[in-house]
């Protein structure tokens, strides 16, 4: 899998992909990043990325050349082209599932007051936002769409997680977990994990499952 | 503004806070970001803050000690203890804003299947999560709700961005933007935008952030 991330902040994402998973990964050879900096598509000496607002209005807009540049200059027969943005569809384990199925994606960071309008009609197969709040820049929002997915590859977790027993895999949140020590300062580990019983164990974990998404996220059973 | 971050991943946020908004903010004053490693708080040689979950299953779980350690060794008068987490609440441009307002915030990065429920039960003042998706770990989570929080500051934006008119500061998402050229490539900016009638041009924004959000995200209007 390629993914490549144009935006005007290609540092804040070199710790992000340079740890971790996402290194291991890239070091195993199961995705290959690259980051793009938009400003080598801009055609003013300044390196200018964006203008202020038809219309009037506060902040800067992205300009569409430098985008139309970048995205043409690295467009494959596969690629998926996805512009982090708050309209965009609100991401879901399901979209990540189907993402990591894809073979190129190009995510284009939006930033300032937004993109100019042109390029999400006619550049981009796909608009993602990751929650309803306000950012400074789609580069997180990359980043975190990326964790999302790469994580699901084959072959990129290992004996590290197990995908199919987390929380949003199925719709229901993950339940109390305990490790060592069984008793710590006085707080003790619940007695149902001590007995050894899988069968038991299994049960008691998919009713504590159960009540913590009835008590804390009932959207979500519904 | 003191914002503290636990992680065993801080060289994933490095790159993030030495970058544009953040870094700009953080040395003009308006807030001290301070980055953890949970390992310094591990008690045996390997540095070891994990460990297998009672009652077996795939994954390790974060044990309590170290992140406890931690936490008691930052702790403030007025601080909030924040954990990153997918049974969190569901994060929104209104916790931000409220986020925005505390003195100190202590954000728990959890990792693996998770961590000790006895850190959830007696060590966290809040559980926040950014949206229905399995990420690798709560750095991303915690940079993520950081920068929402952060660019709300008072004085933090500066000109850079008018924080009032963008999605999700009211219920509304924003509308088509754009800036020069006029014409690029024979896509030609929307007529009302060009006409210098200030009322007509706020009429004709409004009207089409209500007909995006009605195409889009009809849940916010409800």
């Amino acid at each position: 899998m390629r993914i490549d991330v144009i935006t005007i902040f290609p540092e804040m994402l070199e710790g992000f992909l340079g740890q971790s998973m996402m290194k291991r990964a890239a070091e195993a050879g199961h995705v290959e990043f690259n980051l793009v900096n938009l400003r080598d598509f801009a055609e003013d000496k300044h390196r200018k990325t964006d203008d202020r607002p038809f219309g009037g209005g506060p902040g800067m807009v992205m300009k569409p050349e430098p985008i139309f540049k970048a995205v043409e200059s690295l467009r494959t027969e596969n690629c998926r082209v996805i512009l982090m943005c708050p309209q965009g569809a609100p991401f879901k384990q399901a979209r990540a599932q189907a993402l990591s199925k894809e073979e190129h994606l190009i995510f284009i960071c939006g930033h300032y007051e937004g993109v100019d309008e042109r390029v999400r009609e006619v550049l981009v197969d796909e608009e993602i936002s990751i929650g309803d709040y306000v950012l400074t820049n789609g580069v997180l929002s990359a980043a975190v769409v990326i964790d999302a997915v790469v994580r699901l590859r084959p072959d990129v977790l290992g004996g590290e997680g197990a995908t199919e027993s987390e929380s949003f895999s199925e719709p229901l949140l993950e339940g109390p977990q305990y490790t060592r020590p069984a008793d710590f300062r006085g707080m003790k580990v619940p007695q149902e994990l001590l007995s050894g019983d899988h069968g038991s164990i299994a049960e008691w974990r998919r009713g504590q499952a159960e009540k913590r998404t009835g008590d804390r996220r009932p959207d979500l059973l519904s």
